[in-house]
């Protein structure tokens, strides 16, 4: 399966490609070296995915997802109105978690937001600022009072909930503990439920040293073999971290989710 | 090696079987679905370990074991009376650790006991209710302070001393640094001592999702080829976690052990 | 490749021989014993290493180092005097980790050095006793300090100034953090980074219980297969920890990195 981004310009991402593992990979080039803005890129993403645009049914686009609460109102279209997808977002800590916000700002356009931050993550995610009443955050410490509190286990409500996961950023550090079956966060032990019947996306996020360091080739490939889906960006990066931007992950993961969903 | 217990009912728990690893699992089907209760259990394990029960010499069964410290005292029987054995037993952070105290009572009516607790384990168990005149409980902590004050490594005094190593429950998360290696806390330090001279019991407890993932079983299958020996329940569980009994547990590893131990 | 020092004397140690990989070790035997001191040690690597001091050009030779300050003063030699190589020196939470500042010591006599101590290290260094005017002591909690201070990261500051990697003492865990491209905390972050360009040397340190365990080999060749050099100790232990003296680790870094680095 090819990814629609999809484009071979790095050794280890084509080998990936060659074992038939989905990679979304987005680059454009800037006259002046800059990383483009999320318009630009949205734009070259909705260029360069016509096909597939073109392969969806009209109701099951944007903005005809409803909410759980509405679905009733709205079933007066082409067929019963689906409702949203439920979204469980998580973000790891390195730079890149200092666009999480945005990230959900995306995602809450077209889907139910749930998002688990890391210890870590709390360093770049400013939570005072975010929007509490659309997106629910969850952290560590609360798998441990949750339980005290109700006698239940968050990761699984919060894994049960969800019809797809999304990382992003992705740490190099987390990478290893999902390939080792470490769980000793809330995320890590939400991905450790994780038995491939739902959609799971990664967008890993290093600096350009760590990136090309031969070991991160190895993982993304161990990760592709897990069956998760990658979202990175290929080519130089030399300003900067090498995380895709919010606005194309979220259109890649509604476009994707949309295509490979069971019918009713 | 057939663990006297061995109910081939899993595919994966089946292929480990056939590479001749000891797996210890029990299995009942209660009418109403529920987990029966640990007499019912117990009182089938010994209905079915006759023949171990059997070849097993009068004076190993039981009450017969001595402290060090009466050993002299006891002397007078068909032969030199042996030490109870020395039970170095350990909790990881899941639920079932909430029945640690359980586990250790039971293991004291035959052997001596020092428990190990991780930090994540202190959240299940109320170690201000535990018997500590007859075992002693040691935490992650107590590590470094140890040293400081004694210049001693306390992970080396405890595993020097046990003759049998029991981990129950032991985490999906405490698996993965064992197999990687990892000595991050009192009980990964142990466990990285450890060289197969000694039995090492592992009793594995995950919630079903979690036991599920495919991962599961090939961590398992790494821990047996590692020397281990699993104490695992099988069939499906639907309700609560995926731990043996506590009185199972304690009953095997003292068949197992005195099966097994070098003659004097 | 063979290390000077290299001594055939273990099995495990002779198949990472066998695959080419640079293994520095060093044994003496004491009628008593006893380890042998430091001096004793640094006389037996010079008298065994007459062949690498012959090919050794004059100038390269220990005081004609010259700082970056002060390197305009000293080009009145035969040739443009070089700057002191830059060595990122770090000590990880092992009993050995008491003789750190002694290894420091060691380094300051022919090279600049900044150092970086894991939290586990701070149990065995004592920072206050440090000689800071001459070496810079960094902490894990300053890689999310400096990030918030000055915006920019301490791993890849550290990591850019460095011409050689030292890590001495490594504890059983940092390897397996390694191993598994863990960066959960200064040190494993710029061993992340790593990408062969730069020398790193090892020197494990492990109690006789856990060097001995078979998963230790198997680490070994791991390591030596991601291309770092292995400063180790062969033979019996049976007092104390696994690790090469101070003296042997500066002394070996030194010949070993002059005779590989680059012409200018």
């Amino acid at each position: 399966m090819h990814g629609p981004f999809l484009e071979g310009k790095s050794d280890h991402i084509q080998k990936l490609h060659n074992l038939g593992i989905i990679i979304i990979t987005v680059f454009i080039e800037k006259p002046d070296g800059k990383m483009p803005e999320p318009d630009e890129i949205l734009d070259f993403v909705k260029n360069n995915t016509d096909t597939v645009m073109a392969s969806i049914p009209e109701e099951d686009v944007g903005q005809n997802f409803t909410t759980n609460e509405s679905s009733t109102m709205n079933s007066a279209g082409p067929g019963p109105a689906r409702r949203k997808p439920r979204v469980l977002l998580a973000a790891c800590g390195c730079y890149s978690a200092t666009k999480f916000r945005q990230i959900c700002q995306c995602f809450i356009t077209w889907s139910d937001v749930k998002a688990v931050l890391t210890k870590e993550a709390c360093y770049f995610v400013d939570a005072s600022t975010f929007p509490y009443d659309s997106v629910r955050l969850h952290f560590d410490n609360q798998q441990w009072t949750v339980w005290e509190t109700r006698g239940s286990s968050l990761h699984i409500e919060l894994y049960t909930w969800a019809d797809i996961i999304v990382i992003a950023p992705m740490s190099a550090d987390t990478i290893a503990k999902m390939l080792g079956g470490f769980c000793d966060n809330l995320l890590t032990t939400i991905i450790r439920l994780w038995d491939c019947k739902k959609p799971l996306y990664v967008a890993p996020s290093m600096d350009p040293f760590m990136w090309n360091n031969p070991l991160t080739a190895r993982q993304l490939q161990s990760l592709g073999e897990l069956g998760s889906i990658l979202i990175t960006k290929i080519g130089e990066v030399t300003d900067g971290e090498h995380m895709t931007e919010p606005a194309i992950i979220s259109e890649f993961v509604k476009l994707h989710y949309i295509l490979n969903r069971p019918a009713e």
